[in-house]
Parts: structure tokens; C-alpha cells; sequence
């Protein structure tokens, strides 16, 4: 059932157009390769507009975003949005700046947003008026637990509704939710958060699982995430003692590569929030 | 034979400067140190025509070109035809806008060019003024195949003609054309699309060869090409199951890192169309 | 007694802002994150002094400065000496060209900076006029030796009288004065040379050493430079006969990943020049 959504990415190859930071830019496009998509990286205003026509969805990283490359990410949401493909906003960072925060409400203002998925940190940053975050990180203290669950899907169903995008928020445990519905993924490792760009990498393959499942955005959503929970448990397994970091990262990217449904089907742990 | 055009890299040590995208710069920077030239990435039009003046060659990608950068390797690349160094044009993703098209377009009419290496649809996009790209890949319908490859040679040989440039056209049989002679090289791996930047990385390592074998352009150009499909094909053999296209690509510059004469002379698929 | 500087950069987790070029950026987040920091990259001047702000040092490297990151960097140097975090100053291609040259010399009048580090042709091409930089890398004739360690002692201290700030010359032998105090530190390959941004990598870590042992900038300068050395040995170890410079940087940063403070006291080659 869960593998269907990753077969499918691997079906339609979908084109991705990415604006994202350099910073994380080549595991972005190795992981759409790894999961069957085809990676575009465009972000000069001059062409943006054509590159998103061509593609058939467009994720938005704030990561590096600058004065060049913030009108972009505006031209090219508007016309995802005029041309029918999914956006996905990742407001990496959003609460450590002003720049970041007005970004991305800026973005969210004129465009309309297929997923919003970031940290608790950063989503509390654009919708509870917090600015917790610490850098690109989440704080500690809004952390998502079995005891304050209940509280996040409130506030994420809200934001959802207010919106009109499904809310994303992940950590060591992951939500997702549209207005109605909400569920939690129980996969990854807490290692993964010491590799730079795990949440960039999630947010380009997640585009990809839009693009291959037009109808089903809400589950598209959460088997993206749970995937690359899934990915990041393999990969985990295979590391040795003298693995760290970088070698880790390499294992996931390598483990989306191979990733069948079958085991998908038998390790994703998803569960809906009634 | 084959092999000393390599071992002319690692005696002379080209430097090289790059102007490319910030997707796979690091690949390109780490390859040309793993086949003994030394790399330099400088994309400011206040300093582009010093570096380049200091380097042995240049190789311009436009792969992330934005309205910087597009100034600097103009600038660039006229300084090297000032000081007879010899330029790569890698035009990633012409077809794929107008931009891109135009942008090759203006460095072809202001500046010469040593090679111009790209995939089908990129060359025929540019000289044939068809629009077939899908994104920065080629389009299946554009493959070089041995049914049409004495078409695709008078094309290339054409524009080779036309633009007094080698073309480098990469795929799954790569062919290398000037106006009198035609090369094909059937090295590599299928897998090797799987990875962000192979292409980018060949482009760069070809212009350390063409600085190291500067009375030899057009077979510098084809041995590089050798070069490159013999460590994907070496690189492809050391996978395990657990290895997808991350560690590939590391593998890949291994390859070319260990990469002796010896084997490539042994390995390479070089043979010239008549 | 070394060990306890890399403790306490896990124990502190210091968040660093660095402006870096985009050839190794991936490297020196993962670097950063593998010695326990946490690395955020920002380099748009609208947001760049909020973001100095909130992280506690700031890692300025020029490797591809450009007139939007130049002013940047400027405005975050001078932000950081107000709210009194260190800033460190990696001078990459300095003597390359002017724009280098100049930017790094604008960046020491503007600014006061805890530690500059590059290799001796940097530092020459911005102490003694000299210009030698062979692209980003020294020029082989102003290496330090057994021989000329002296005399690159007294011309670190002068430097460093001039400018507050601690010098660090990394090369075969590296070099870290103050103007009262030097050292040497004997650790490291020659193969690192062959790996793209192991000096910016060492930069990075070496700002967050800074960081987390604020009271001692000049040991932990010098045992951040003997951390990145052991890092290259153990990491070399671990390579086989297919290894090369790209699994050789995974290792290295896998080995920042696993160190502990056991193996530095053992393995550090750090002696006081008297």
C-alpha cells in the first residue's frame, strides 16, 4: 500500500524544480536521482517562471535565500500555482532572522502551498509568533512528545486550515496533517539530525512523492516522510564503528536508492491520530 | 598510448578555473584534484579575467547561471582567448530555457571555444534550435544510437565546422567530433545518469586534459571522455547491494584518483567512425 | 589535557555563522556538526547581522566572495567584534587576485579578528606583498621546513603583534603563534592536499573550538589544527586500495565524528617553539 507512492515516483520520474540553499543543494539532487526523480536547479528570475512550466512541482529552501534568489521563489510559486503543480515551502531557518520569517510569510501570502514542512521550531516561528529557533534547529523545549501530541496536531490542523497546505513537522517523532486528518510516523534515527540537510533532502523527495501522486497529497506526504525515516533506519544499520557523519549520510541516500515497497510496507510505522 | 594523456595531467598539474553551478562544484573541484589538476572556482566579474589569466584553462557550466555570473564568464572567457588558454562550454540545460539557450548562444558569438561538451538535446537545442530537453537531462527520443550515429556524426561534424570548437556529445555512446574526424567511445555505465554531475565533473576534468595536451585537443577531449567511462564502469564493479548512487559517485572519483595508464589502455573503448 | 578543548566543544554545541564559499560548504556543515557544533550559513547582508547575533562565532571565508557576500562579510565581522564572539578569517586564494587581496585586508581594518588561518602563501601575499598563491593552494617555495621555522615564527608573531590576532599557517608542518607564543603541530597526511576544502573544513572547526574554550584562543586554535591532523591519519589508515580523495574526505569526517579525547592526547604532535 506504502510502497505504491514510491513506485510511482519511480514511474513518472517526476522533473523537480528546486530553489534551495547551496549548502545541501548536491544531496537534493542525488537523492530525487536516488528516488526515481529528475532534479532542475534554477533560481535567476530571468528563467525561473520557464523552468517551473517545464517541471511538475517546485520546492522552496530558504536556507540560503538572498536578495536574488528571494524573487524567484515568488515568481516561481505563482506560477506553479497558475499551472496547477504542488509547492512545498521548507522555511528552513525561519525564526533566527527577520528575513527568514518575513520570507516566508511573504511566500505564504502570495502563493498557495501544497506542504509546509519544517521544524517545530520553525513553524511555531511563522504561526504562533514564537522565535525559538536556534539556528536551523529545533529547540529543545518544543519538542514533540507522546505527552504534548495531542496539543501539536491542534495547532497543525489549524495552521492547515488556515493555509489550505498540508503541515508537516518533523523530529524524533513526525506529524503531518491537512485540516482534517493528522497523522504520526514513528521512523528515522536521532543520528540523522547530525547530518547536515536531512530535512532539505525530505523536502526535495517529498516534492517528487506530490508530483508521482496527484490525488493523494495528505498520504504522498506522510510515506515521503516515512521513507526517509525508513532510509535513515537501513542506512544506521549498516554503519561500522569508524562511520560517522558523512559516511551516514552517503548510506541513506544509497538506501533510497535501493528502497523496494515490500520493505516499506514492513518497517514504515504510521500510525492516524483519532 | 591513451594513458599518457593522463600522466600529462598529473606531470604539468593544470590549474583550472571554474565557472559552474553550485549543484556539483564540489564533485568537479574533488575530481580534478583526483586526476592531478588543481581547481579554482571564482565567478565575480571583478576577479574573473585575473583568475582566469593565472590558470591554464577554463571551464564554464552554466548550470546555476544567474545575472552575475552570466557577465563573468563572458569576461572570462574572452580573457582566455586573449592569452590562448583553452575553454569548455557545458551549456546544462540549454533547451531547457530561454536563458540557457541564449546565454550559450551569446558566449558562442563572443568567445571561442576549444570544446563544447553536452548532452543531445543540450547540442540541438543549440544548433538545430530544437527544444527537447527535459530539464538538464536528454530526452530518449535525441539518443545517439548505431542506427543514427553516421546522422549524428555529419551534425556534429557541422557544427565543429561552424564554431571551430571539438563537440563532446555524452550519452550511453559518447561522440567527439571535429570538422574532419569523429571518435565514439563506448565506456561507462547506464547507472552513471543516477548520479547529480557526472556530466559536470567530465566537463571539468576534459579541461585539465586540454591543458595538459595542448597540441592535442581533439584526442585530450576523447581520452578524458575514456577516462571518465572506464571509472564508472571500475566504479560500477565495486558497488555491493547496500551501494546506490551516493556511493557511487564517491567511487567514481576514487576511480579516477587510482587510475593508471595501464588500465585505461587495456579498458577504453575508443574507436574512430570512417 | 587536548582532549578536553574537543569536550568541551560537545559539551557547549556552539552554534557558528559562517560566510563561505559554495565549493566546500556541505563539508564544513558536516564537519561542524561531526565535532559536536552546529553550523548555520547566511550570507545575505539584510539578515547576516541577526544571524552573527544569535550563533556564537563567525567563520569568514572568501573562497567565492562576490560583491553581494563581500559587504556581507563586513557587516557580520564588525557585528561580531560588538557582541564580542570570535571571528575567524580563512584568506583563501589571497594573492590570487586583487579582489582576494583586498577583501581580506578591507575585512583586518574593519575588523578585529580572534584568528586568521591560511596557508603560507596567503599569509604572505597579504603580510609581505608577496604574490605567489598558485590558484588556492601555496606556492612550493615559501613551504615551511625544519630549515625555515624560525624565520616563519618571527614573521607569524610580527603579524600577529600587528593585528591581535592568533596566526595560523597550516601546511606539511603547521604553524599557530600568538605574538608571545608558538607552536607546531606535526599531524596530518600530504594526502589531505589532494582532498577539496580540508583547510576550509579545519577554519570551520576551528571557530567552534574557539567558541566552546573562550578563555583560550590560542590552545584552542592549536588543538583544533592537531584534532583535523590525527582526523587525517586515522582516516587515512581506514583507506583501502580503491579509496581515494572523495572516501578519503568521508573519512575524515567521520573520524571528527568518532574522536575522542583519548586518542588526541595520544596521538598529538604538538610542540611548544621556544
Amino acid at each position: 500500500m506504502l510502497g505504491k507512492f514510491l513506485d510511482n515516483v519511480r514511474e513518472v520520474s517526476p522533473l523537480v524544480h528546486n530553489i534551495t540553499n547551496y549548502v545541501t543543494v548536491n544531496d537534493c539532487a542525488n537523492i530525487l536521482l536516488a528516488c526515481g526523480g529528475s532534479p532542475i536547479m534554477a533560481d535567476d528570475s530571468d528563467e525561473v517562471e520557464e523552468i517551473t512550466s517545464i517541471c511538475g512541482g517546485l520546492n522552496i529552501n530558504i536556507g540560503t535565500l538572498n536578495r536574488n534568489t528571494i524573487p524567484s521563489m515568488i515568481i516561481s510559486a505563482k506560477k506553479s500555482n497558475e499551472v496547477c503543480h504542488p509547492v512545498l515551502l521548507d522555511p528552513v531557518g525561519a525564526g533566527a532572522s527577520k528575513l527568514r520569517t518575513d520570507t516566508s510569510k511573504k511566500l505564504l501570502e502570495e502563493a498557495k502551498f501544497a506542504v509546509i514542512r519544517g521544524n517545530i521550531s520553525e513553524i511555531k516561528a511563522l504561526f504562533a509568533g514564537t522565535q525559538t529557533t536556534k539556528g536551523v534547529d529545533a529547540d529543545i523545549n518544543d519538542k514533540i512528545t507522546d505527552e504534548n501530541i495531542n496539543e501539536a496536531v491542534s495547532f497543525a490542523k489549524e495552521i492547515s486550515k488556515n493555509t489550505g497546505a498540508i503541515i508537516a513537522i518533523t523530529g524524533e517523532i513526525d506529524l503531518v496533517c491537512d485540516k482534517d486528518r493528522a497523522f504520526v510516523i514513528r521512523n528515522g534515527h536521532a543520528d540523522m539530525g547530525r547530518i547536515t540537510g536531512t530535512g532539505c533532502m525530505l523536502s526535495a523527495m517529498t516534492t517528487a512523492f506530490l508530483v508521482a501522486n496527484p490525488d493523494e497529497y495528505l498520504m504522498a506526504t506522510v510515506f515521503a516522510i516515512a521513507t526517509m525515516g525508513v532510509a535513515g533506519e537501513l542506512a544506521r544499520n549498516r554503519m561500522n564503528d569508524l562511520d560517522g557523519n558523512s559516511s551516514y549520510r552517503n548510506y541513506i541516500i544509497d538506501a533510497i536508492y535501493n528502497m523496494d515497497a515490500m520493505t516499506l510496507d514492513k518497517m514504515a510505522k504510521v500510525e492516524e491520530v483519532i
